[in-house]
């Protein structure tokens, strides 16, 4: 498909929310491209290599991407409806909002459910998961890699290793959120059975497709748009370099996902290097946040995510005196997400672009809208 | 968010298949635009004029629209999971391979479906419905409005009718595939309870929103993503100018389906207006084919569809010699889908921009490229 030419966004406030990002101009443009037809000789390699950029990104050689038209969510279905049947036991390890939502979406394709949840700020711990797994077999556990509502970073080498050890049989499913291509992941060397996330985050392409890594092992289907093995047939047709049809995928946003792709995993920057950048930026932004003597939701930098940074309001100060103050500076940041400190803290992410690319200035304008903003608020206080 | 200036997609082979279709500028604009929160004060007005606008598209006042990020067969789960139990009745009228597709999705969330098949070329009579509503009890019956693999164009009005006469609970879906904005749907005056379809088609935006409208009686829900009771309360807040998550919505997607559903329900021409251009347009495809002598699969033109035109090809004339010569023209045309008659027919799409301006002149290439490719194979023949 035709290549960018010289595109440009229009100036606008910075998005520094967990997601979406901003994204970079020739992935916008690609999202502007001409109709092509699905199953054109135009569209297919890129699909393709979707794919296979998609196994890089993740460091897999034999997992297989699903890339499906839908929200991150759609991919909570896929996992519910092609691995656990009704009433097998599911392990959901809870560091957030996003634990309590996916045990609800396994509960709907009737899993039996069990939570572990951790406190607010932090991941669970590993001689609970152990304790947990000695108890009852489960066919499945899950972990949120990087929680949005808390800046929760999880240890998820930790949780595969130890779910290996226990109860090798248990499968371990991986929410990225917002973590994928924000985050160190080695599918294969760490053992992970199923990886998933949403384009719009560490991917850095807008938002509308659910990607989705399996290890392939066996998968009845109690979904039919969500069914592994519908879409299977499509992926690997694809992959071989022809077309099949199940449903029409959303050709625009593949092209823009395809673009992003070839950035993260064919530029001169490797994806690990894309990984320590992610973690310097935030270092960046968590140091500016400590300095101003605001504490952060993860209570301990072990648990803290890269690609986020989730803030407590100082005592007496609300969001309305903090976002509309940066939305003046031309920042965009997200309020609280988590039900038991919704209104206590705020929320910045630091992906993609923002994060790797210093010539946009993007980190210098959110520490400085942090500085400019707090500094105004002691400074009244006075 | 911002107004679209001069930008102007790249010169390209003509896209006439039955979706994607050709695309708007503005419209390609649109789905390139900077990033911006699914939650933020810029994107709720567009997401809630999106559904107000998609009510004015299938003249309804109280049907509730829901738009979500997928592929057009997402409609079809959300139909089996919040429609039907496990072990009720459908009856699915069947006029081509988007009627197999619907049974089989039905079936998989345990759905009982008796398909009443129509013979290729053909849609449903009314008195075969007619006995099999008097028969068993249906909880739903779905009929394909355009059977995109065949051309053929249901009477759904005539299909609402008869089943409020025979049946009156039992729910009428209507899968438009391609029908929306192309072809006339009364849902409030026919009584509708379901229309769904997908933004590559007829309503003239890349592919990646499932559209679907449904007038409210009750919902269950099998499925988690699909499931109407977790989507309403987010439809319901955008429309009301505030936000609300369950997942995040494609928000470019979203705004260039915007910038599409302004120019259907918001120009100076009428959705009426509209719907008479394409057939128009579709009688002067259909015309410049029968000229040829060549033979469309709809066998009636009661039963033809008005956004495309499905033409078997001459006895002894193979697709290899017909969609290469016509790509050599820069016009794509698409193959056969329906498995009985795949490799003996291919079908032309002629909806959105190239069916209502005339300026872009995409009507009289098709024609003109038709007629040189059928001329020159009569040629060689002799």
């Amino acid at each position: 498909m035709a290549q960018p030419t010289g595109f440009k966004q229009e100036p606008h406030r910075l998005l520094t929310i967990p997601g979406p990002i901003e994204v970079a101009d020739d992935v916008l443009y690609a999202n502007a491209h001409y109709s092509v037809s699905h199953v054109g000789a135009d569209f297919i390699p890129i699909f393709g290599d979707c794919i296979r950029m998609t196994r890089d990104v993740v460091f897999t050689q034999s997992g297989q991407p699903f890339i499906i038209a839908g929200s991150g969510t759609l991919g909570w279905d896929e996992v519910a409806s092609n691995l656990v049947e009704p009433g097998e036991n599911a392990l959901v390890l809870h560091s957030g909002y996003f634990g309590d939502s996916f045990a609800d979406c396994l509960e709907t394709y009737g899993a039996k459910v069990t939570q572990i949840k951790a406190p607010v700020g932090e991941a669970v711990k590993m001689d609970q998961l152990k304790a947990a797994l000695q108890e009852k077999k489960y066919k499945i556990v899950t972990v949120t890699h990087v929680d949005t509502s808390t800046g929760v970073l999880s240890d998820v080498k930790a949780v595969a290793q130890t779910v290996k050890e226990v109860s090798p049989d248990t499968l371990v499913i991986v929410d990225g959120v917002c973590s994928v291509a924000s985050e160190e992941i080695k599918f294969d060397d760490w053992g992970l059975d199923v990886v998933l996330t949403a384009s719009q985050k560490g991917l850095g392409t807008p938002p509308g497709l659910s990607i989705l890594v399996f290890e392939q092992r066996k998968a009845p289907a109690t979904s039919y748009y969500a069914s592994w093995k519908r879409w299977l047939p499509i992926m690997k047709a694809y992959e071989a370099g022809t077309a099949a049809y199940f449903a029409t995928p959303p050709v625009n946003l593949i092209n823009a996902f395809y673009t992003s792709l070839k950035t993260i995993t064919r530029s001169s920057m490797t994806v690990d290097e894309r990984i320590k950048l992610h973690r310097e930026a935030s270092k960046r932004v968590k140091d500016a946040v400590s300095k101003l003597g605001l504490k952060q939701v993860a209570t301990d930098p072990a648990f803290a995510a890269n690609g986020m940074t989730a803030v407590y309001f100082p005592e007496g100060v609300t969001a309305p005196q903090v976002i509309p103050e940066l939305l003046q500076q031309s920042i965009i940041v997200a309020g609280g997400l988590h039900k038991d400190i919704k209104d206590k803290y705020f929320r910045i992410g630091h992906m993609g672009v923002t994060a790797v690319d210093p010539s946009r200035g993007d980190i210098d304008k959110v520490i400085k809208g942090l500085n400019t903003t707090f500094a105004g608020l002691s400074a009244n206080k006075q």
